[in-house]
């Protein structure tokens, strides 16, 4: 059994338990008080707040902790924007945030403000002159992940920051999936990171915010961590999560080499060992535990379910595992194919042979999962020069697979029209035409649901 | 050395030891993912919820985890009067509310809407009738604790909640200091609770809205616990939590009663073992663990530290302790005195040799407070047929101290008037006043501070 959903969630480390374990007998207490309990749980906490300042790099009092990655980045946008209120309202987000960021965003657009989503290349990057060409004089608040959870993609933060600073904007770096390797590069204003993701307990955000940069926190807060995070400081959480990166740091250098060559193992091997399947993401600028792929005619959350009989733990970003029934933002804004998506992301110490026993079972795992899809009768119609497959009510992946089959039945110049409702479809059916030099000629509204156009070129 | 601020924070109960232990092992991934890892965290998720829920008496779709008390009660309160936005926006909240409810009051008060804070009487408790005479047509919400944190005080929640019921206006019950003890009575709407108060791990707060009840979460919210508390679940930690909720449950009846006695003997002792004490709060209608007394002439910040050297850990809601200087809101709005104020609050399973130890130490540490503030001579004039005490720039216990120094000089009917910069001394100088059978004239401004005019009777 392997578990290689790290980017979701880290497994406890060993060091952070040990710390919890001394902590929970040590700094249960609350630090406000001023009996010897209270001092103890004190110093456990400013001794926590200054290790973890010097693995951001930061001051310890530029430093608060929160209860969640997520809680660190509300508090953080909330607070900026609310800093640079006379400066005016504009934010800027990358299309591929966590969703935490953009349910912020969403809610300073419900306010009335304007939020700019900055678009990325195929890779999942944004560019810096692009996005700071998206600075105007009224921008509050700038945001841009370090690295992307879904794909393993490194931004350009350094040179974006230059360009915020140099137009006096604040930069926010959600920094979540990368500070397990190392402090976050370039001159940004404000970061947020989550312990869970660096081997920490849950229940342990940390919020940057450099000295000089305008901030208000916004809602209740009271007398705890600088004015900044309201309620009882969770000083045992803290102290594991901050023994954790300490600890994954220290291996980091090494532990980098190794996982890189793991993730660069599957990124060759899989289009490969699997028909149909593409590699998402930046081949090189990128975190090195992660990669991910999505393979045709495939569904997501069945594959999902077929790893894990295999006694694999991955996540997927297609619709289909989700309950919304729209597939991944991130893939979406990269334009690239969602169906049949794995993201795998290795935690710290994946052992190679289990990388290996993967690569050997995934190839099965997709032919199982793409028969067991089958082959339904397409129903299909001739209207004039054009071969319509009506997939209304199908889900991902069956409008691309139906797609397939049909393509052999015009002849080279001719049209297959793809009527769908399903919104994976949007993304999938141009990026199938992509993967099988047909060209894809556009969408067009149709009777319950879209028509997509595609015409055969081979 | 004995632990006794049990009300602040409980040490672990070594029941929520274990369970996190193991919960650590089993419950650390994501509880949204659908893998194994996924599966078992949203089994002890789901599992916690129904105990928890079964523990408060409401249905497990109704209670959602937070990540403290505090953020419960800030979110409750948020989204309780965001649901009710169309009644109106007029709060109540009791004038001795924890502070996380004060705040969020403030911050609606300063977004405009008016707040009702309703008096208590001098054991600290609201009374029903006034209480529910604060309902108005445009009331959004009514607040009231359980039972007070300070003193130990348990208010009338089920009389406020049937009034409320019957106006239509939700009421909200902040039962972080009684949960251990039952479940709360009457029908209540939305309930908060905190499980570092009941022996669980810091990091889980409980947030209850019954079924019915109009809520908005406010801010930007996530697909977890019910749209209510965004990020991450800390599922551990709430695992640890439940179980020493029901474990605290399964003694209460049984420990409220040898608690009740242990603080019962602490509330007749201490006035007859410290000269010149007055025990405050509720005699009889309070939680078991909690007892709270002052002491005349002194400092609560001083008697804490040489309580502390003798091996107790208490807390002081004296302005003393507090970097503000502003004695606490609970002692100010009862009217009572707050020099050399002490809370005790007993953890479960308190031994009856440390309250022994405890009444045998306390009259000692008190003398030993009194004699080192000494007693530095007053600088006094007599204008007219007036004794002037000039105690500005002297904080508490000074100027009481020095107006018992005094009062012997002036003849019966004969006037002191206490020139003081301290907020302390508003509550301390009529406090004194009643329990020395002196009468309190009344304060006006004076230059440099204000002015106490006291009146000798005896």
């Amino acid at each position: 059994m392997a578990y290689f959903d790290a980017a979701s969630a880290a497994p406890l480390h060993p060091v952070a338990r040990q710390a919890l374990l001394a902590a929970l007998d040590e700094g249960w207490a609350d630090p406000a008080r001023l009996h010897r309990e209270g001092r103890r749980a004190r110093l456990l906490l400013d001794t926590a707040r200054e290790a973890a300042a010097q693995a951001v790099g930061c001051r310890p009092d530029e430093l608060v902790f929160t209860s969640s990655g997520t809680r660190a980045v509300h508090t953080g946008i909330a607070g900026a924007l609310a800093g640079r209120r006379r400066a005016g309202s504009h934010l800027i987000v990358s299309a591929v945030e966590h969703s935490s960021v953009l349910h912020a965003a969403e809610v300073h657009e419900r306010d009335g403000a304007t939020v700019t989503r900055v678009t990325v290349n195929r890779s999942g990057a944004v560019d810096p002159s692009q996005y700071t060409a998206a600075l105007r004089p009224d921008t509050a608040l700038a945001c841009l992940q370090s690295a992307n959870h879904e794909v393993g993609t490194e931004q350009p933060v350094a040179a974006v920051a230059a360009g915020c600073r140099a137009a006096g904007v604040p930069l926010l770096v959600d920094a979540a999936q990368s500070l397990a390797w190392g402090p976050v590069e370039g001159d940004w204003s404000l970061l947020t990171g989550s312990a869970h993701k660096w081997g920490g307990p849950p229940g342990v955000g940390l919020l940057v915010v450099r000295k000089g940069v305008r901030f208000a926190a916004q809602g209740p807060v009271d007398e705890r961590e600088s004015g900044r995070a309201a309620g009882f400081e969770d000083v045992p959480a803290i102290v594991a999560a901050v023994a954790s990166l300490r600890a994954v740091r220290a291996e980091a250098a090494q532990e980098a080499v190794r996982l890189r060559a793991l993730t660069e193992q599957i990124r060759t091997r899989v289009p490969a060992a699997v028909p149909d399947s593409e590699v998402v993401g930046d081949p090189d600028r990128r975190v090195p535990g992660i990669v991910t792929f999505s393979c045709l005619y495939a569904d997501g959350e069945a594959l999902l379910h077929a790893l894990d009989a295999e006694g694999f733990s991955v996540s997927s970003g297609s619709s289909c595992t989700s309950s919304t029934l729209t597939p991944s933002h991130v893939l979406t804004a990269m334009g690239v194919l969602s169906e049949g998506n794995v993201r795998v992301s290795l935690p710290v110490g994946t052992a190679a042979e289990d990388v290996e026993r993967f690569l050997e079972v995934l190839p099965g795992a997709v032919a199982g999962v793409r028969e067991k899809l089958g082959a339904p009768a397409p129903a299909t119609t001739v209207r004039q020069d054009v071969l319509v497959v009506d997939a209304l009510g199908k889900r991902c992946p069956i409008p691309v697979i139906e797609l397939a089959k049909v393509i052999g039945d015009v002849p080279a110049g001719g049209l297959v029209r793809v009527l769908s409702d399903d919104e994976a479809a949007r993304l999938d059916i141009p990026a199938w035409c992509d993967m099988r030099a047909q060209e894809y000629v556009g969408e067009e509204p149709a009777d319950g649901g879209t028509a997509y156009l595609v015409r055969r070129l081979t």
